[in-house]
């Protein structure tokens, strides 16, 4: 019998897969999921040619991006269903072509429904190249389909 | 001889052009530029299933893309080299496969360095998707290469 | 009989001078309502020597306050007992000892729970020194008490 | 002879100490210095009747103009100069009569003229009531006037 930890680990894992099989946006970007923890993520993704705006930086949009999937990939990493009404982000350091970016999100505040999430966006060697901040909402439903279940017992989850 | 206002307008439509053609990102997502101004612009893009994300609703990336990219524009119109470096997207109503965006900029207030723009992003049908606020700092540069002068004169802009 | 108009505009006046009546900080800066409409509101205070920060400019968390009871009061304005969940504000402008600020709030989107609402801070003289854009969100309770009624009818309004 | 962490520990206090009595509004909210460091200040103040809105709880601007002074404490603690260009508070938990409020204020990016501060807002027990991000930008100017020097020394700091 698994413990609580253990169930909201594999339930984060279960989600948070779904979502970023579900991701297009973030599967076209090259967006990799290294870690996961309930109500937390880290993703990465390397900044390629495609990437690039007219200064020849990383564009703020595949930035924001990849902040805003680590957001919702964390938000919603219980199957809660939540969704973003609002994120702000600070540019503190073009990021350049080749680089690896790694977006590390972490809930700040949850209420009923409003939660706050932070996520710092780095390079691999420690220099930050901007901060989020998401809002999000929740709807009353599930997101992902539920987890299969060993020995076909009955899924956990509701759907 | 153009008047001050006649080459305004060809500087923002020459800079413009030229940033979307070197926006790799604007481009990859289909943004087309569908008018300009002197710091203002709109543009417009069409949600394909690329951009959906696992809620099957346009991922908020691609809306602060396509803001981003209209602030971006917009406070380069005159060449002055300017950078993003903040942020923040209100997400109003979800954006749906196949609804087109039309995203609306315009400068809020413009000091020596530091710029405010203001980006509406809303579909074809007048429903406000998002609100989009943006900070510009200006460097001291400028950002395209001088327009073409007819026969052959010296460019009017210092690059 | 009134109309519906007229209805929810008495109710944007009664609630208004009710919130502007118990909102201690708004008096004690000498705030004063100059205008209401359902769900909009225009709020005026002078910058005294009592507002003034080490810069000798009015503090930020004056223009702040000011602009924070104009959202207040408008998001509040039909009696929705909706709560600040988060404002955002840019300083353009100074505003110097003697001054007069004008808040002008207008809700921009309105949703169940989640509200939308901006304020521009403006000298007399049309003078833009900030923005502030607020979210809110409705609790299920109404704030002020029921409007009294002439000729000693119901209280239309649930308290 | 002073090492330089000792002389710009001593300079924080001297720019704090000096805007702490100059800034009118933290005094009128009765606002106390708990710590300082460069860069980084504690602020406290107790939550009193005149502090509440019309929803009996602290108002946002006492909240905001708590944060604001702590950031701008902190991003002047070396005499630079910087004003705030913009704030956003999310606030998480009401505050009520008689709580005293500690702002935390830590630098987390300073560029050359930028700079990007945050402030935490907790009760004495450890709450959060708020979390602010302030961006800030320096002039070429001091604010303090210099230290006063033992011995009659000149001045270290350019007024």
């Amino acid at each position: 019998m698994k413990n609580e930890t253990e169930t909201e680990q594999a339930l984060a894992e279960h989600v948070i897969g779904w979502m970023a099989l579900h991701d297009r946006v973030g599967r076209g970007l090259g967006v990799r999921v290294v870690s996961v923890k309930p109500y937390a993520v880290t993703l990465a993704l390397t900044v390629s040619a495609e990437m690039l705006n007219a200064h020849d930086v990383c564009h703020g949009g595949v930035i924001f991006s990849l902040a805003d999937s680590a957001f919702a990939y964390a938000c919603n990493s219980q199957n809660d269903s939540a969704l973003a009404t609002a994120g702000s982000v600070q540019f503190l350091s073009p990021a350049r072509l080749g680089e690896e970016l790694i977006a590390t999100a972490r809930q700040v505040a949850q209420q009923k429904r409003i939660g706050l999430y932070d996520v710092t966006v780095a390079t691999a060697d420690g220099r930050t190249v901007a901060l989020f901040r998401g809002s999000s909402y929740r709807v009353q439903a599930a997101l992902a389909p539920p987890q299969p279940q060993p020995g076909g017992a009955e899924p956990a989850v509701e759907s």
